[in-house]
């Protein structure tokens, strides 16, 4: 029987391959090209975290999430038209991944002795840095670098852990709160559209 | 005196050296940026794939990569204009050096102990990412996730291994048989313009 | 008391972080954007280097860095508009960190027992790969494979280095003798226009 983590990371896994390969088909991309896009996104960030982190990347482990980025390919082919209509649930589930995502980096980074500011890097970096590679293969600048509030709310959610950890709340009461920050911070932004400023200097 | 395998990697490396030294000429790159791009493409498959094996870079210990990949450009450099001729001898260059990169790849990932899904992916990346990692830098949205069947092949290359494999050959006549489907897959693709389906979706 | 070093250290971070935010400033990237721009650029030579030599990359270690590029950022958001006024302070501050990134890259390479060659291109990624990362991110084609002697200023210091070496001198003296001799052929290659050749072949 799988777990509820492990129900919830099959869930998030689903939606960022889903968002990598809607990209890629919007770039005519082909079958194959779609799924290493997909597939990118939904394993990159943790992979850049874990080569970091000097362990085995976490996919080599275990072949979830390759199938999982393969029904996601063939939930884009069959019901791709459709999807338009889903956005909604998508985005809540691209927002429980991102949560999700960001407090394995966060608890996986501690666990190896790291001190808490290089945690909550890493926890940004397991929740964003897939986008970054999805948005260079499609030949676009990172999405989360312009307009949104992306990867703060994994930041936001890694700060929130530490505070947690301060006040002496159990593991698994710090993991539920950050979490749910970041989902909140997530589908505040998106809802009101708050943005951070723009840069603006002389080139 | 350089074994038969040594001989083909050079010609490999040689191969995949000059396919991204002539995209950099196309976008105008000055002799060193050229070596770089020509480089990438020769080893950065097989340096990621040793980043995520988390084994030393193959070609820091050995410095031919480096010194076939300076002849490369000194090749375009003096015969660029004839280069255009030597097309289809390039092609099978190119061909040969992404069937023994592929094999190459199986058998490092298969020998560090992982399971055999892992090493077709290793394969896969051993004979396909240099080549991203060069569109990535000349700013092109990455061949293979368009147009070639490419990547396909080095999979194709892989599950050929594990089937011999099972059928319990040799390590030799596994090698031979799956690195000469890597070719024949490739050959045949470009010969009778083969594609994957182009995913279209609801962007 | 931080030593000579760390000084030099964080000025050359600083300059390099300010790079990659003013470039970030003129695609309209957000603060956050801008951010995660300037610290690829001044932290990601020296993170690919550690990937490659299996070493915790430096930054993990010392929160200095992270600090140094949000100074740059706050900089920039402040006094933006008068940084066209210093462009000539910020080159000279860039290249002393291209100079001394380049000595430590050679450096820890050397420390690592692996050869010279090796040692060389470490120092080259050292100095120059956070350049290439910060033109992948907003877009470009990366500037030091089309126009700049950069990259070629750090080879030059890295045979410098060996030179040296060869002849005996001391590390202390042999640091000091290859970093000038990244800032030289730096400042020359900009002052008198020096490029290297185009490549030019038929696609």
């Amino acid at each position: 029987m799988p777990t509820f983590v492990q129900i919830i990371e099959f869930i998030g896994t689903f939606a960022f391959a889903i968002s990598g390969i809607r990209l890629a088909s919007a770039k005519q991309f082909d079958w194959f090209g779609a799924y290493v896009v997909g597939l990118a996104t939904a394993i990159g960030g943790g992979t850049i975290r874990d080569v970091l982190l000097d362990v085995t990347p976490f996919w080599m482990t275990n072949p979830m999430y390759l199938i999982c980025s393969g029904l996601a390919l063939l939930w884009v082919i069959l019901f791709g038209k459709y999807l338009i209509h889903l956005n909604n649930t998508f985005f809540i589930f691209d927002s429980i991944g991102l949560a999700l995502f960001t407090m394995v980096g966060v608890g996986k980074t501690l666990a190896l002795g790291h001190p808490y500011w290089v945690a909550i890097i890493m926890g940004g970096i397991t929740g964003s840095a897939g986008g970054v590679l999805r948005d260079v293969f499609i030949n676009e600048i990172p999405l989360i670098f312009r307009r949104e509030i992306y990867a703060m709310a994994c930041v936001i959610g890694g700060i929130m852990f530490w505070i947690c950890d301060l006040l002496g709340l159990t593991l698994i009461m710090t993991q539920i709160i950050s979490g749910i920050s970041v989902f909140i911070v997530r589908f505040l932004a998106v809802k009101y559209q708050i943005c951070l400023p723009i840069l603006k200097g002389e080139h």
